[in-house]
């Protein structure tokens, strides 16, 4: 695999699995690149939210806009040029509740 | 470890390890954090360059500027919002002398 760069625009964008929102996400490379890592853009309407379970170490990178993270730990809010890392949820029952909310604002 | 979030400001930049150039970076994760991933920043200042040979499968978003990504398959250029892959050196000679070249224009 050589050196590629990407933008949202090459992203096929698509409703988030399993809810019906109006945020869109699209994957650049995954597992089937044979690399350790997926690379994706999403795109967030205003004021919308997803709740999901980590099944994966996730690391967000806010471009536009303002995003909040929450979890049962509380909730951080970011914009442009902010990181989010949401670790995978744990396996102990306590922490598999646990669920991340993102919503830009 | 729960959702943290990052800016630039948040980490310490150094100048980045072997090279003399104007170019600064600093990993806010790593693992040190017990996770599956380094997260960082780096600042370019304008004209500067850094060759490296890959020892980790890398991605770059550009937040400001623009950035170049030279190896012996050609230049990739690109400005914010962008992501670059760079894979690790492939461990056949051809691709170990393969060199990766950042370059903010």
């Amino acid at each position: 695999m050589k050196v590629q760069k990407f933008s949202i625009s090459d992203a096929e964008l698509v409703k988030s699995p399993g809810q019906d929102a109006d945020i869109y996400v699209g994957n650049l490379v995954d597992e089937r690149n044979g690399g350790p890592v997926s690379i994706g853009y999403g795109r967030y309407a205003p004021g919308q939210s997803l709740t999901k379970t980590m099944a994966v170490d996730d690391t967000m990178i806010v471009l536009e806009g303002r995003l909040s993270v929450s979890t049962s730990d509380g909730t951080v809010t970011a914009g442009p040029g902010t990181s989010f890392t949401c670790p995978r949820a744990n396996p102990s029952p306590s922490r598999q509740r646990a669920r991340v909310r993102r919503r830009p604002l």
